[in-house]
């Protein structure tokens, strides 16, 4: 079994800006979410600024992992553009402070963001003038199922998939062989553990964010989920790691990978409905929830990305299936080797995009996310 | 010349734990600063809190470089340690929270940092029991000449062995043709352009700072100095720069290196005297000046290491020589390489390390640092 702090020195997306490096493969995804999440998002906190207005404004943004194009220039330039519009509108007065935190876990690649801040506030000042105000970046390592920040110090929280990785694999899914997730074919006290996990998981997070967001302070958080109670729904979300057992179980019959070794493996992510995400959030009870949203992604398909306001320049579909594949290679290379070893990751990697080319050459396949927005309640 | 921003991106120490690196090289040299100054520091920070207890402290180290031993677990471990104890003397009540905020350019290996936090967060609670509260570490890439942090935020601010590095080669120093630093045959030209440099910089040190600091707010800051007022009095802390002039030199003389490239080869730093400190502090205007200490350390002499009260075990003569050429390597390198090419690198401090031995064999050879510690005065 895998615990927390093995999670947090495992669980790693590739380092730096190379080729199969996360910042690349997992913008073309992230890039559809956080465009479907962008105006809920910049709604909540221009709100939250017509109300108040703190002399420094502080954003957190956890999970960020090191992707600049997302996380700098995609969220937070929108936010501090929306804040600067509004600024103007309400006529709040002289420059703003935006105090910004980055937070991913300690083995999160943070050299990589840390180097494009320079040119981050260069944009901020040419953008909106010198007279926007500051903005002070900070990185923040460490597990947000832990606290983070001090107290009453946060007044917006957004994180974007992120919350769906637990913070270990659930206990007692021993009886969960050859398959690494919720399957079909997992026993109902796997599917339980799992819930058990995410359910402690993610109300410890609520807890810590309870303390260190203030009153009337707002959170928008967007995660994987299903859009039904089914947790193996294999449509939602679950199906790509339907797809990466199908590889490992095929490895295993032709003698690659041990079947104990593929028996004890399985994948610490679980992908809540927004049902289950209103009774969470509801138990802990310190946020009010304000708004529930789900929408889909074409994970695959770059012809839909139109839909979403953010077309691939000359994309094709061979294109979009290696980015998908280097994207998953980004995301669970890290789990594999660590359990399985480095010797098996391009063979594993190799099938994965065959299996995918095959399948989705006759179904096509959406990824279900869910948006929460919430306010932090007063203090009784 | 080499501007600001150039010089924020040459000026990095080097990555991860390698032999060369600075986390380990520098180790020695700046464990004996750290060891003089703690005493004046814990004094210091102990008296703000026996006047004033925060909810969060918050606390900057600005120029932390990668080395968690200097950082993290030395200078940050002994400030929270005095705190501790003193609210359990002072009866200062619950947990204290501690914000430490780690500066550097953002060219600095902040993934190494990163990677010891958690340990380091496990030690205060070994060590202080779970109640001591909680500690949030935060990196914050940019240089201290400009804005780091919100307005009223920081109580405490230390810095080491960082505030010598100007922001920029000081303009119109042509005229030091073979020399790279102040050198007994620089003109007097040339040594007024560089205590111009630091004047500027230092000013907008303590400009910036003063927003930053609350009213009551310290900082220790403690830099490599001279005791006397000749800026070029080379027994003090010139004379290592003065070895690698020598190297570059010859160098050029033997055809390896272009006399053009030494003459407009400059090192942007300035080590001052604490007169001209006291003056620059005074005529800013926004601190009290309440202690100037200068102090000696030895630079190649291990057998002097127990008067500091840091012995290094086992270390003998030739491997303290070969620490100071890989520190110097360290801190230079990047200087260096950027200005003549990688190519000599491995030549020049080959040569480096040889003189090195030479002349201490006939002379022993300290550096000289100045600490001080300044109080924020009342805004008027």
């Amino acid at each position: 079994m895998v615990r927390e702090t093995e999670i947090a020195q495992v669980l790693c997306m590739k380092e730096g800006t190379a080729e199969n490096s996360y910042s690349k493969t997992a913008y073309t995804q992230q890039r559809q979410i956080l465009s479907m999440s962008k105006s809920l998002r910049e709604n909540v906190i221009r709100e939250f600024y017509r109300m108040e207005h703190p002399t420094t404004l502080c954003i957190a943004d956890l999970g960020c992992s090191s992707s600049d194009q997302n996380c700098l220039s995609g969220v937070l330039y929108g936010l501090i553009e929306t804040i600067d519009k509004a600024r103007r509108e309400f006529g709040h007065g002289g420059p703003q402070e935006y105090h910004i935190c980055l937070n991913d876990l300690p083995g999160n690649d943070f050299n990589t963001v840390f180097r494009s801040v320079t040119s981050f506030k260069e944009k901020l000042k040419q953008e909106m003038g010198d007279d926007y105000g500051h903005c002070f970046v900070n990185g923040v390592p460490g597990s947000f199922y832990g606290r983070l920040f001090p107290t009453n110090s946060l007044h917006f929280v957004h994180s974007s998939a992120s919350l769906h990785w637990l913070s270990q694999v659930p206990e007692e899914i021993e009886e969960n062989k050859r398959n690494i997730y919720m399957a079909k074919t997992s026993p109902t006290k796997v599917i339980n553990s799992y819930y058990e996990q995410f359910t402690k998981d993610f109300s410890m997070f609520l807890r810590c964010r309870s303390k260190e967001v203030v009153a009337g302070g707002k959170m928008v958080l967007t995660l994987p989920g299903r859009q039904n109670n089914d947790p193996c729904y294999s449509k939602d979300s679950a199906y790509m790691w339907e797809y990466l057992a199908k590889v490992l179980n095929d490895m295993v019959s032709e003698g690659y990978v041990e079947e104990e070794k593929l028996n004890t493996f399985n994948i610490p992510i679980y992908t809540p409905s927004p049902s289950e995400l209103e009774y969470l959030v509801a138990k802990e009870g310190s946020f009010a929830l304000n708004d529930v949203h789900t929408f889909k992604v074409s994970s695959w398909d770059s012809n839909d990305d139109h839909k979403f306001g953010c077309s691939i320049d000359g994309t094709n579909r061979d294109d979009t299936m290696n980015l998908q594949a280097s994207c998953m290679r980004a995301v669970a290379e890290s789990l594999i080797s660590s359990h399985f070893g480095e010797a098996i990751i391009d063979e594993v990697f190799r099938r994965y995009k065959e299996i995918v080319l095959a399948l989705l050459a006759k179904e096509k396949t959406v990824l279900t996310n869910v948006t929460i927005s919430l306010t932090r309640r007063e203090r009784g």
